[in-house]
């Protein structure tokens, strides 16, 4: 049995409820640690779901901003120094990163809260998390205000990338699954897959195809 | 061991290499296949990882376009009806679902060259995926024209959800990991999560506030 929700019942739903619901229907999501640093040499880490594949080819990523309506270390440190990490949270990990979720003051590093710790590499500031299968340095680009809600999607360019040698397949592909990167389901789940299965390019069914052809002929 | 690339290094990386690495580093995407139509009534079906949730009141996803230099049937149909679905892939339908990235002819239906089954509900002309342990009724809101690399954010509203009664729990969330459902890695490879684990709500640890609050008064 399906259960369907209406927009106006979407709408009327308890705050709570609603954003555990609303927050699954994406799918899973990306469990990432965003490393940033204040100009005064503060750094933060925080755990984001939101990061999104932009392109390859100049190599951007976008990440989504609540509305600012409260001042955020992450959004602030990117606009200050320019530069960020996008960290991938692996499963011995989950509880710790999940925790930099809670409201410390502003200024405040959540790796003095966490066991996460700070790793800083060649001549850059900002902070990786150290022992991420995968560690990106991200240069700020770009935003866009999104009217529909008030938040911003910000576009970062990669500047450079450390990933674990053993991840990396002969053709490029990076997996996931044995780096025991997890994933994001709804707000507050964390879920790392064991196994995986990849598909060749796909090309037409001729067969079908064919039958298409003829029918617009 | 790390493997580090350099910006310039990614820039000059052979170009399959660089899109299957490039495509698997902002970690797990959401696996989703979108239905529309067009207004002469032609169903489509093509499978995205680049649902983002942007928000939960108003309930709003946001999706990535690929530069529109080819003709898309999906961004033409939601432009011409307005209406699209989200349908979460799951575990039994992982192939037939990466089929539909085959390139068909333009009004090409790829239902017709799949097992996948549209699905009508209601009064609405736009298909959903039959099965498809959660089903969301998507409205065109805006989009953004991203000035990086010729792509489109697209968002959309949530109009109705279908959610398979048995995966959502008492507080609105909603068990991924109970319904199959699966994840991308990169372009062609899908993980399905068999267990999760969720966290309370997190507070600051006091020990470490207090701390903090000494050493800045």
């Amino acid at each position: 049995m399906m259960k369907r929700f209406l927009r106006s019942e979407i709408d009327a739903l308890e705050h709570l409820y609603k954003i555990n619901l609303i927050n699954s229907c994406s799918g899973f999501k990306p469990a990432n640690l965003i490393g940033s640093i204040s100009n005064n040499k503060r750094p933060n880490v925080a755990v984001f779901s939101s990061v999104v594949h932009m392109g390859s080819a100049p190599p951007l990523m976008g990440m989504v901003f609540r509305p600012l309506t409260v001042p955020r270390d992450t959004y602030k440190n990117i606009k200050e120094t320019k530069y960020y990490t996008i960290n991938h949270i692996h499963e011995e990990i989950t509880q710790e990163a999940h925790h930099t979720s809670a409201k410390y003051p502003l200024e405040f590093s959540e790796f003095d809260a966490t066991k996460l710790t700070p790793q800083y590499r060649d001549e850059w500031d900002v902070p990786f998390v150290k022992n991420a299968p995968v560690q990106l340095l991200m240069k700020y680009e770009e935003e866009y205000y999104i009217k529909s809600n008030d938040t911003i999607l910000l576009i970062g360019s990669i500047e450079a990338l450390f990933i674990k040698e053993n991840l990396i397949k002969h053709d490029g592909f990076v997996d996931l699954v044995e780096g025991n990167v997890t994933a994001i389901n709804g707000l507050d789940a964390y879920a790392t897959p064991k196994e995986r299965r990849r598909y060749d390019y796909q090309r037409p069914r001729q067969d079908v195809l064919a039958q298409f052809e003829t029918n617009n002929n």
